[in-house]
């Protein structure tokens, strides 16, 4: 049977390793996770007792948009987070972080045109705009920049996408910058997407949303991280009311709607917000942890983790081919860590990235068996 | 700020209607909704109760494919409902039959690519084509061909979708009909997408999959319908098996993974298939009353509705607008229906959707309802 050009998207690189620590595991051996990329822990207790609580009910189709009292709560969350009055109106519940960059996509740009985003970035940024008939242009950005893209780096492209904190890097972009690049950005009218999903998740200052400088622009949250819902698909954006109907539509016919006992439960977690601080205070311990562990270790080059849950490291003076880095260190230390080449197609071969998303004591032994592991090196 | 002609996708029609039935309710009046297309059931007992246990687990990212019990489960039902050994591999669990729509449009076709489908029919299929960069292309079906296109009919295009038992018409593909429109599209060189999300309920002779005439196809269902279960968002496709890494890669990136609640909800359903039937049951004796009261009331030119549950009536001798016979029908008799606008953009404006999926005292009372008003006309 036929098939097309743009459903042949780059495959993870990322997956072989995870196959190989579930391989290792089966046989038998203890792997410390420091590849995933989610939380260890489940949604929080509210949110699991509100799910409980309405199972009598059908749970059908809810509007496109997503429970008004959904959008409501989220809404409030960028009063409490960054004193914004932001209308519910604009705020759309959708299928995870996921559904908001398809219907943000499909919503800005047609065939053939280009998105820029920085690298290291997220993969699926590519691999999604790839899938949707669009041309990727990466923006190689510098360790200087806490690997962040600046205003005079931005290519010729009808939109661009922010990521901060950043994934790999867990860089922040500040007030200021976020600023210059919307505005470089409208002077070149291009549409801005900024992807703030690791919100929450900060250890400094609390991080800023690109609302706060600019109601021109598409802004991408989800329950999945600070809230710790991954697999509940349950995500939101915030759309200029000039698009919201175009929104809608493309969200009625692409989706009909989130996942509806996911959006019950993601109302009430908007409720637990001390449960999920007690997640981010671990993190913050197992940060301080990885930041005191990994360069004593040897791995020294490391981009400013201000939030999300990722230590970025350049490699390059141990290696050039990361994902052999990354499957030495399976081998023979037992962590899972993720080789740069997802992130970054060229340079990604001298950088890895490790999570401390999991518990505390497993961040502490993997950073026993990594600092043996480049002892015995 | 910026828009693309993609995203510029029609609205539903029907959702005036819904709007106008809300109001009147708002405002106190009784309505019976006969616009609906879902159960107003909810999930299988055993579904809720085996997520209700589940809900102290993580519930994390599932693999992109879906939970492996599950994908074996479905591959059971191929053996239960049509006496097919599918290779559970074969098997991608979805967000829903949107979600395997999305998939299947990205692997098989390029942008600007043409794709066919019978009108009346699903109005999401074109409008994700669209937003999809995709061109649909209707093929206007006859009454006396029970609303499906033949192979004689079939357009140039890269793509033909089938559905059956269809949706607005409730009609069923025979297994020649499959087996000859299948070929014909093969030689045609156009890959075939078959929608089967109302399989289950039928009313006569169990349905056919195209999975019984040909390998070479895309199969989509879902939990939604015979399962009850439209807001939990899982749906599956079968593909073949020279897709299975295109389609992986795709849904890894494009959706990452279905809703893990909704997958345990839907692996315990496969379970609850008496509970199913017992709904299956009302909808036959709902049918029952519709095909009796219907004529009776005056809406004589109807499809033969051997599966799903809804009822598509030509209305050419009473209206050439339905769309204010529609709003007539909800002012003045209090019931909600579907212009057929939505499903075949020419010809709708004569046609009505009657759904018939709701509890059968108020199927009664619809029809008494809608014998009155026409009987006043």
């Amino acid at each position: 049977m036929r098939e097309s050009v743009r459903g042949q998207v780059d495959p993870f690189i990322v997956m072989d390793v995870m196959q190989a620590a579930a391989r290792a595991e089966a046989a038998g051996r203890h792997i410390i996770h420091m590849e995933v990329g989610q939380p260890g822990t489940p949604a929080p207790q509210g949110a699991r007792t509100a799910l409980a609580r309405a199972l009598s009910q059908p749970l059908g189709y809810t509007v496109a948009l997503g429970l008004p009292r959904l959008r409501q709560g989220i809404a409030g969350l960028y009063r409490r987070w960054y004193g914004i009055d932001l209308d519910p109106a604009r705020v759309v519940v959708t299928p995870g972080s996921s559904g908001a960059f398809i219907l943000a996509f499909s919503a800005l740009f047609d065939a053939g045109e280009r998105v820029a985003m920085g690298l290291p970035g997220y993969p699926s940024y590519r691999q999604i705009l790839r899938a949707m008939s669009l041309e990727p242009v990466g923006i190689a950005t510098r360790p200087e920049d806490r690997y962040q893209p600046r205003p005079q780096d931005l290519p010729k492209a009808q939109g661009l996408i922010l990521a901060s904190p950043g994934n790999p890097s867990g860089t922040v972009l500040r007030l200021d910058e976020l600023r210059a690049l919307t505005q470089a950005a409208a002077e070149r009218n291009m549409a801005v997407i900024s992807d703030e999903i690791y919100h929450g998740l900060s250890y400094g200052d609390r991080c800023h949303s690109a609302l706060e400088v600019t109601d021109d622009v598409f802004v991408i949250n989800s329950f999945s991280k600070y809230f710790s819902m991954t697999g509940w698909r349950v995500g939101w954006m915030v759309v200029p009311e000039t698009h919201l109907r175009t929104v809608e539509r493309l969200a009625q016919n692409m989706f009909i709607c989130p996942p509806h006992a996911s959006q019950v439960a993601a109302l009430a977690a908007l409720d637990c917000m001390d449960e999920a601080d007690e997640n981010l205070a671990v993190y913050a311990e197992n940060r301080r942890l990885m930041l005191d562990g990994l360069p004593k270790a040897g791995f020294t080059r490391i981009a400013p983790p201000e939030g999300a849950f990722y230590i970025y490291a350049d490699v390059s003076d141990l290696t050039d081919n990361s994902l052999q880095l990354a499957a030495d260190i399976l081998d023979k230390a037992g962590v899972a860590v993720t080789p740069g080449l997802d992130f970054d197609p060229d340079r990604g071969a001298r950088t890895l990235r490790f999570s401390y998303a999991r518990a505390t004591e497993d961040i502490a032994e993997g950073l026993r068996r990594l600092a043996a592991f480049m002892e015995s090196r």
